[in-house]
């Protein structure tokens, strides 16, 4: 459980914000935006999701009030405003460590929601929301459609791990393992979905025959 | 008053939900959305307002948690992506129902927070939250400045059905009749407004005259 | 304090809300909305980022219930739907009265979180986004990236002046003379930067050169 082995967690947390900070920071920084416009776009995506949840979930949001979260937020964003041009070469990496944010939020955001007494399909909806809140609103505030509306195959493994990670939960089984299997098959899923370019389906075309 | 009728506030309620949900799935499927992103602008459409009520309001928002308003937004979800065009061509069914959510949402919502003890200014203005927030995220997501700011009557007769409500319910009455009454007017108001074209004031333009 | 000053701060914020008010009024008119879009442009701006604080803080939003700010902000939204273009020209009084706003709004929003008892940074986190939140709302809901990621040096005199604040507080330091101080740090180093065109730093541009 997550009071159980805290440290881990939070390294898994600190390492996903500091992947969604450098990614909102990359897109302040290709926006054109001023230092200021950088560290808001890092932070907001970072720590968005997280304090969405903890305010559906009507808790203070601790995005706010852990410095550890923040520091690590500006840290990736100062990292973003420095040396964009050398982030950018390492999109792999990027990626990656986004997929990697996108793993443990969802985790972390159906678990914090199970554990304070949501049903599991607030707990799925609220862990959504963790994982993919903060880059909707980078989106927003960049003036573009979310990309998570749009790319390859990205909250749909998301949501399969929430699914699971909450039928455990129902299920009774509580152990660490699961929540990082869950995490494992996100990350996993995702990987996979950007090196085959997978897609979510799209709606069908009209048929133009006279018909 | 909403706990004596349960069954026929849950009804309009679900109507509303789903002519909602159907709006945000179409404007998904026109900006060329995946199957995730017209799910995501229904759900959002439909339920992002009562959710925003319920985060003011301090309580737990419904909309994440009873699965018959998330299962009835998915529903609409899958036949926007499915049928668009269908749909489509019955405009007037899809504006029809919205008027309806619009007149639903605003009574439910104005409803739900003078029970909790808001007063009637706050209670119109959550009312009113709870009616047209969803529509904005939508246009926000979809990338456009919010129909609702810009249409013919929309809000406004909202509004007044939410402060005939407040004042019935200030001044101690609270029958079933009043609330279907305030939600008839909006819809009433909002359907003649689609008919005859009815246009909120535009700001008065400059004179060109050199005086 | 707050609680034993309340007519100096109301009379602060309600000139904030005004000055803020206003401008979010007149880029509705601006983007050509009627006069529902003015008046939710102008109230958005004006209330959102307190809403936002209270919110977060997990307290009912002041913003809705007090009929004194709403009613101020649906005033200054009357003013700019009907003498836009007379406002316009006294551009720099919006400025001067914008800045206002930000030093009131940060100074008031920082001192309610650490009265409610958040740490340090999260005060200054909160005051932030009370001061800078309705700005960018008011900006996404029109469509532009918001300004405050671009302008002029805006919003970290702000979170200077709110550090200042939380640094005295922390230090038990609780006059009236320091959080009037630290309002006039913000808004004397806002009017500074925008009489001499003050930028916070822009990322650094690739070099070109062969090494």
């Amino acid at each position: 459980m997550l009071a159980s082995h805290p440290a881990v967690l939070l390294g898994l947390d600190l390492l996903g914000v500091f992947a969604f900070a450098l990614s909102g920071g990359l897109v302040a920084v290709r926006k054109g935006l001023d230092v200021f416009g950088v560290q808001v776009l890092a932070c907001v995506t970072a720590l968005g999701g997280g304090v969405a949840r903890d305010v559906v979930l009507d808790v203070r949001p601790v995005g706010l009030s852990d410095w550890r979260l923040v520091l690590t937020a500006v840290l990736a964003g100062f990292v973003a405003f420095g040396y964009a041009h050398g982030v950018q070469r390492f999109a792999k990496v990027v990626l990656t460590m986004d997929a990697l944010g996108l793993a443990t939020f969802m985790t972390a955001g159906t678990l914090k929601a199970l554990e304070l007494g949501a049903p599991a399909l607030e707990a799925v909806l609220v862990g959504l929301m963790t994982a993919v809140g903060g880059g909707m609103m980078r989106d927003v505030l960049a003036g573009v459609v979310p990309e998570v509306l749009r790319t390859q195959l990205y909250a749909i493994p998301a949501l399969a791990g929430g699914a699971m990670l909450a039928a455990a939960h129902t299920a009774g089984v509580h152990s660490v393992a699961v929540t990082l299997g869950c995490a494992a098959f996100v990350f996993g899923v995702r990987m996979a979905a950007l090196r085959w370019r997978w897609q979510a389906p799209h709606p069908p075309r009209p048929s133009r025959s006279p018909s």
